[in-house]
């Protein structure tokens, strides 16, 4: 299936010169969006998956249904504030400033196998503080899904030494 | 399934006296994550459902898992600021303070039928203001499902001229 014809360019968002890839085209269909889903399931079905991460809110439209989909559990990562009960917090840089994102310490057990996923991999920011936080959890960061990878952000080089698939590349 | 067992309650979060529901440990359990999702499906399945709309990011656990094991379409509602085309906007009373909730004024057509998930019906603002949006937008809400509803807080009296339904109930 081609993908790409069901993202929306939005020109000059959220500022001049970006070219926004928006996904909720996408999502509005839903053989369309199922078979996205499914695809990254194809790729996950190869790698020995304990539970799936994601921040939010679009990791989360990825990597919920797909948790869905293989019978995995759901891990959230959250903006600071939003967790709870005992989080272990990172703190990671935006374009403009910083900003922290959190995980329910008890979420991930030593030794079980996570895949991260995320809707965009741009510079690669997010992914990275989530990555830092299921390893000092002691999970083992098996493989990172995407519905898009912006390759000329080379946020794949941070992530180098992980198994990534991107349903779409640009 | 006794789905209760799987949500924590977290003691004086966020404020004292307050019995937070945490979904995230129903979540982190694959086969009870998906089962939960199911039980919706089943309610869904009788109602005759174009598209499920829910608003981040809680919304999103729910309603997308569900819009994919469905095969329908996810539309998402988002705070100010975050969606990339032009969008109907509704301010929301909160406890404290006012906010606004977004949608992307082309995602719903006129007669849609549409489900509208969340994961906890607690006063119903949010939801109300969801209605709003879809309803201006043309949609017609056939349904409305929650993880989750608080009967205290009554937050059903709002949405009395609805069909509505809830996992679990406190």
């Amino acid at each position: 299936m081609d993908f790409k014809q069901y993202i929306t360019i939005v020109e000059d968002y959220p500022k001049e010169g970006i070219r926004f890839k928006d996904i909720t085209t996408l999502m509005q269909n839903g053989q369309v969006y199922k078979a996205a889903i499914q695809e990254l399931g194809k790729y996950a079905s190869e790698l020995d998956v304990d539970v799936i991460v994601g921040p939010e809110a679009r990791g989360f439209v990825v990597g919920c249904p797909l948790a869905v989909e293989m019978e995995k559990g759901f891990v959230p990562v959250r903006k600071a504030g939003k967790l709870p009960r005992e989080v272990l917090s990172v703190d990671y840089g935006l374009e403009y400033g910083k900003d922290s994102l959190t995980i329910h310490k008890d979420s991930i057990t030593k030794g079980q196998k996570v895949l991260i996923t995320d809707d965009l991999l741009a510079t690669g920011g997010t992914i990275e503080a989530t990555i830092k936080m299921v390893e000092e959890l002691g999970g083992v960061v098996v493989g990172i899904a995407f519905l898009i990878e912006l390759s000329y952000l080379n946020g794949r080089d941070r992530l180098s030494q992980y198994n990534t698939f991107s349903l779409v590349t640009y």
